[in-house]
């Protein structure tokens, strides 16, 4: 079997659900799942859909162009159709943090996440044996004041080579440039180390500390020009006391960003999150 | 505009979804909401779908029919159509504490509950006065040995005079005979004070307090013949310590038991819980 | 027995525990519970202490003269000492939401609150039914731009008439005025409807529904000055998702909020919060 | 300076916490830390004390001395007493999943564990790369039904050889021996994959899911002889729905494990829990 998702979203209107449902009946596909929402504020309505269609018969094109003509364009939708048989490509950027990337990559091993991992960046040589140990080539691209602007094109070339479908910033430390965000819109992710829109920037477990807050957060989004302000796709929390110093703190965090981290990684990968109005639908 | 929730399981089978969707078309519904899952253990299929149809032209059960014969037999499904227009109405079955009703008619009365509650039944007098409060008429049916019989007979008098479609048991602390659970089966929704299927039967909190747990729980369940065995509908739970008394245990646990057995109402009223196989499938 | 309860700050030096616990033996007083905590970062050390003395030989005015003479101000200790005898005196402001009312009013009659309710003052008439049903005074006190001095006069006069120990404003909607506040430091209990620092100020539910956060919450504070930034006494969190509209957070946010103002109100009330730096130290 | 930890636990009666606080000032001790516990249904008093000593003057040994004869003895204290100079060492128990291991020693790496790990047993080859990666010696002591008895042997000696002080079983899926477990009372720390009592046994996701709980746990518990009976160190939860397939179950409770696990870990090595009446008091 050929296994196919789409995503669609468009203004709301009567009728979308059963017109593609309808389409897809047509060309003999089967459909496993359907989830749609509609944002009663914007009206706009989102669907994702699985179907399934006999490999013999199925031409992954024929079926886009079908799809574009007979209903993208006439709902004036975007959408996307993702084969199965490919699996997303993701890119590391890492620094000198290691928690997150010893989580991901032991998900990883164990068969956890649905992607490839071509490569591993990171501004540091700290991190190279882990990458290492997993069998992951490792690119180190140094980046300085000086350097920025040829480290940025060394990265978008690594990246363009290898065909990578998403990023993510693994506790990177260095904001990336609009010309990165611009080639991989909603394709960034970020994990901040609060529970956002609390303690915005740098150091927010230091801030936390100061305001004396009862919980702390981790939250993941999609990286946009505005710093730590992109569409949030997950956030966990922790309890904490007036027992707890910053170093305390910032160990519970560990254990939140890896966690919330990797929610984010699985939902972009298995293609479960749509972005509209800097907010995020998630079908989970 | 006429608006109904359609709940269908079946065995699986490819074509369930658009099959559906075509007949509500044809019928000029529009779909407003469609949810499916399946049990891929079982092999069994369920969806739950919200449907608008212009008034004038449309009859619920013309509707019903055609549904029956076009999709229904067709299918082997079993199936029920839900229209908006009459709202679910709820008894409360309650005995001496009182937090799950003052809980259950705040809400009421907040208008956060769709549904009516057209009595209240008690074993006791003590809470009459907070019916009162709500104006909502108060039964008081005594169960002692002796009376059981007779007391179940003026129950189930009560509940088909009034037409009642599910029964709340909000602490009700007595066990419901067979004889009504097979009247409303998968119609009666208990709230136990433990995190099932830990700690059955009588005084869980004790219980958990001498095993030591580090996390209690309360659990809102259909009634069913086999004590707290039946389907469960929410869990909640809440952390506790070395330092939490029986009685703090039972304090902690009053509000868990209020949100836990609140969700399971607010999901049955809105048909949004279906069973199978003594599970639920909570489209929410 | 008559029993005590010590609270306890002062600069961090050796020898403190030893030398209270040492005084409280020689006073025959047996200590029954004990806590403490040092602020690394300030240097601040913080003790709750309760012990209990046999009847007649004991004088709680005689002790606190002690008390002060021999450690208070040797060890320039800001020191409070409390007697269990006399239940602390709290007052409820409310407004129109009668959701944090029914729920500390339950609260109160269960018998899970240790103090006592002399009266309740609201701008608004619409609760009064529900304070007449819990046979607690209530009292109207309208606050329009031209009364707010003269209304203020009147909370003021109540609060001292009655010997008010704290105040609770269960979603008053009212900005209290800094008189108040300077007379009754650190004994004001407000309930945000955010998970502050995050989103301060009205309408919290709508900018977390217009920020796409995953977790909504509530926080309990002291009232300062400065909106929202007093002291943080507790917080709760529950999650959300695209699926919820504004109505909806509002409705999980007010099981938020009845449970994270009734921490509080406990917390204060059994005299477990010390204030320090905008801060709040927890013996719980 | 020279630091200790001080536990004790004894029957209740008055003046114990004078009595030891005064004894440490006599010895020149500063407390740094003091926490207490009484059981009030078995009349049990539970003590943590931190103290510091001036390094010239003091001798663990005779301290010890002077505590147990002018103290321990004279309330019939259970007591021990830890010098902050030593850390206690773990031996890690392993098996064939790796998600534990790679927890404990990503922890162990960036200095979150106050212990050493002199080796790690495991009666499978799979994971000796990893142990080979943090260079930690690995034992490969194979278990088959004719070798039970000569692998415990093995195990044994391994132990007193390193002076080992407390045995963590990070998914070791056999069960230990009464002679391991009597040799190491409550110092045989496991992890359960389910949030006990609920599920006690093998294959506690798949009961779970026979069951439909919407919360799955896990429990890490001290070993005793009857299975999955132990004094609860900690638990943690994570909610579930019909949508998540036994694998989905096991793959959020593998997370839930990594930390519940930690937390017991790091209670454990600075000797934050107390045991009794196969209970556990944790000092946090």
């Amino acid at each position: 079997m050929h296994k196919i998702t789409i995503l669609i979203h468009c203004k709301d209107r009567p009728n979308i659900i059963a017109t593609v449902t309808n389409f897809i009946a047509e060309k003999d596909g089967n459909i496993v799942y359907i989830d749609q929402h509609v944002d009663r504020e914007q009206n706009i309505f989102f669907m994702r859909l699985e179907s399934e269609f006999a490999k013999k018969s199925f031409s992954a094109d024929t079926f886009r162009d079908a799809f574009k003509n007979t209903l993208g364009d006439a709902f004036n939708m975007k959408w996307r159709i993702y084969s199965s048989e490919r699996k997303p490509k993701m890119a590391l950027f890492i620094s000198k943090y290691d928690h997150c990337l010893y989580d991901l990559l032991g998900r990883y091993n164990s068969g956890e996440l649905n992607l490839e991992i071509p490569f591993i960046i990171s501004n540091h040589l700290d991190l190279k044996p882990i990458a290492d140990n997993f069998k992951i080539p490792f690119y180190h691209v140094p980046v300085t004041n000086d350097t920025k602007e040829k480290a940025e094109q060394q990265q978008l070339e690594l990246l363009e080579a290898h065909k990578i479908d998403f990023i993510v910033l693994a506790r990177y430390m260095q904001i990336v440039s609009d010309r990165l965000i611009s080639k991989y819109p909603n394709k960034i992710i970020n994990i901040h180390h609060s529970f956002l829109p609390a303690f915005v920037g740098a150091k927010p477990y230091h801030s936390a500390f100061k305001r004396g807050v009862k919980i702390i957060g981790a939250t993941s989004h999609y990286v946009t020009e505005e710093l730590d302000a992109g569409p949030i796709i997950d956030q966990g929390v922790a309890r904490v006391s007036h027992t707890h110093s910053i170093e305390d703190l910032i160990a519970k965090g560990r254990d939140l960003e890896k966690i919330v981290l990797a929610n984010a990684v699985k939902l972009h990968a298995t293609r479960k999150v749509m972005v509209y109005n800097n907010k995020t639908v998630i079908f989970s």
